[in-house]
């Protein structure tokens, strides 16, 4: 096959595992009280502790006024909790509460099952193989 | 490396990999007049034809008005028109016309371009295994 025919192949599988996983990822949040972006933001909070609202906004490629009601309603859901810097009192950093780590461990168990059984019949070496790749991958993507 | 390690693994770079084809599929449909909906829409329409708004709605997981809507947007954009069937005035089909058509290739090429430069260093053979692993992956995944 040449590069290109591969290359339109590609597009189109890669396409349909992010539609896929996309749909499934959003099917295991309707049984949590969380919606998408609530977990997408909750996922760079973990990962990017006591961050401000204007930094979260940038991470998420979304308005400042639209992260601001989100966080609101993330915080009536007890997920986080806004706290004031202590050397610079204009600063408000957002904390993870116990909550939202609860529902990011319950969310991504659920993600991990789902995969573990499309993998079930896949030889360890396939499994190594799929793991290296998409480690791979995902460094070579630029955010 | 056992498996449970692995799933992690996987599942970590899956999501990273899928979120940031989402981001750049996203900033592709920024220089195009077409919303991710639209465009999300126009796939289906081109690979299933001639279906009702009803059909479409199932299809893509949302409400039928919400999806009313936006044909509606489309229409005006002259992505799609609406046409009654021949035999059954009472069924309403949506047919994808030249615009539309254009504005996947577009899209797509400039989706594949993307890919393309991912996988520039990568030799023919590992571009191979690429091909191959999500095309048994996309296969595997249930909608």
């Amino acid at each position: 096959m040449d590069v290109d025919k591969r290359v339109v192949c590609i597009e189109e599988n890669v396409r349909g595992v992010c539609s896929k996983v996309k749909r499934k990822g959003r099917e295991i949040l309707n049984d949590f009280s969380i919606t998408a972006p609530q977990f997408e933001a909750l996922l760079v909070l973990t990962k990017r502790k006591n961050i401000t609202i204007g930094e979260l906004s940038n991470n998420m490629n979304l308005a400042c006024s639209t992260v601001t009601e989100l966080i609101y309603r993330m915080e009536k859901n007890e997920f986080v909790r806004r706290s004031r810097d202590l050397n610079d009192k204009r600063i408000v950093k957002i904390i993870v509460m116990e909550k939202g780590y609860k529902v990011i461990d319950e969310v991504l168990n659920r993600r991990r099952e789902y995969l573990r059984d499309i993998f079930k019949d896949y030889s360890d070496k396939e499994i190594d193989v799929i793991n290296k790749m998409f480690k791979v991958l995902n460094n070579s993507m630029s955010l």
